[in-house]
């Protein structure tokens, strides 16, 4: 018999942010796959390093981080087959994925090779998105709000477009992308309802409202949470 | 000393779908307090139920379910300051949130009235939309795709013109909406890529594509998940 291929949402960063099924899967697992760039440590295995039972395999999946050039077709081609083979032989294996595994999670790439050769099942996760909203205490949607998910990567036309068609956005993946970003949102006169958070639920995390973030370059796990109707919930 | 308020998400519906740090707070706390409509028993309440660990003093919030006069002003004046003398009296508080306590929580009435008076929690909870995807094997959002998550209250000129200007979307509280939305959807040509949702991770889930829901009516916890680019995350 195969074993099963997981997909584990382990949440934003927090290590008690996984679920007890996440976490169960985890421990139970002979294997454990997740991603790290190449020449780096993993920062999906350091969150849930604490829980790992030891004795476990682990396949270190080295992604090269080159922009424009992702997914690494190659890369995750070579992966997949290291996984199916301990599948064959009757091991489950657990890939680890940061937040939810089908939110912007690069599983989607190992699952899109194997699902339909191996059962598969996708445990979801506390997202970085839903965790930054209540780390800074902003209540993102109620009633009938639109809440828009965009990629900071997008043109600023496009940012600006989907920002007036929206009551709530929240901005993925700011990194380099961060001036460009509140260039648009302070173009729209929307910074008096924005906020700024860096690696949202870890140790390192830092938070403010956009308004005092005055640098011009932010890391990539950095979010812009954007709340257009203020405090309507109120 | 007064206690702490925690807003706990608990998740979409599996009890272990909780998260460690949620379920930790859950067992600690002297009273939990819970929506449940009017007349039923609360959702929340039994998602938690087995976790819970007996002899938790607890407050049913109960929520008229009038459509229009939501949120309820009085309902959720009278029941803070329920909470506000547990809190005073030294308590620590957990609120149950389905899903996650900011993203169409109920929750945040509370926060409204109390977060300024008492210290505040917020522990973030993995939401349906998320879930749903993982329940369906859709991977939702890759690369630089726009998601967007309506209410499927909203009109279907504001869902039409929604719907055109992202990759993915979620759409939330279908319920009585359904047709109207599978309506909208069809006229963007989008069956193909829709699918519907209903009790996600819940042992009465039902899944299926738009095509095959031929009915006309649906549970309020229910949704369509629209993936506009089909498998171009393949």
């Amino acid at each position: 018999m195969a074993g099963t291929l997981y997909g584990l949402g382990i949440g934003p960063g927090d290590p008690d942010l996984i679920t007890l099924k996440a976490l169960n899967i985890l421990q139970a697992a002979p294997v454990i796959a997740y991603p790290a760039p190449v020449g780096k440590s993993s920062l999906a295995r350091s969150i849930v390093e604490k829980h790992l039972p030891g004795g476990q395999d682990e396949i270190k999946i080295d992604t090269p981080m080159i922009p424009g050039d992702f997914p690494a077709n190659d890369v995750y081609d070579q992966y997949s087959e290291e996984i199916a083979q301990k599948l064959a032989e009757g091991k489950d294996v657990a890939v680890l994925c940061e937040g939810d595994p089908f939110f912007f999670g690069s599983f989607m790439y190992i699952y899109a090779r194997l699902a339909d050769r191996f059962e598969t099942r996708v445990v979801p996760g506390v997202s970085s998105a839903m965790a930054s909203c209540c780390q800074l205490g902003v209540p993102i949607t109620s009633r009938a709000d639109v809440l828009t998910i965009l990629p900071a990567p997008l043109p600023s036309e496009d940012l600006l477009e989907r920002l007036q068609l929206c009551d709530a956005a929240i901005i993925m993946k700011v990194g380099r992308h961060f001036a460009k970003v509140r260039d648009v949102i302070g173009t729209l006169g929307l910074n008096e309802h924005a906020y700024y958070i860096e690696h949202a639920t870890m140790e390192t995390q830092k938070m403010m409202s956009l308004d005092e973030a005055t640098f011009e370059k932010a890391p990539y796990f950095s979010m812009i949470i954007v709340h257009k109707r203020g405090e309507a919930w109120k």
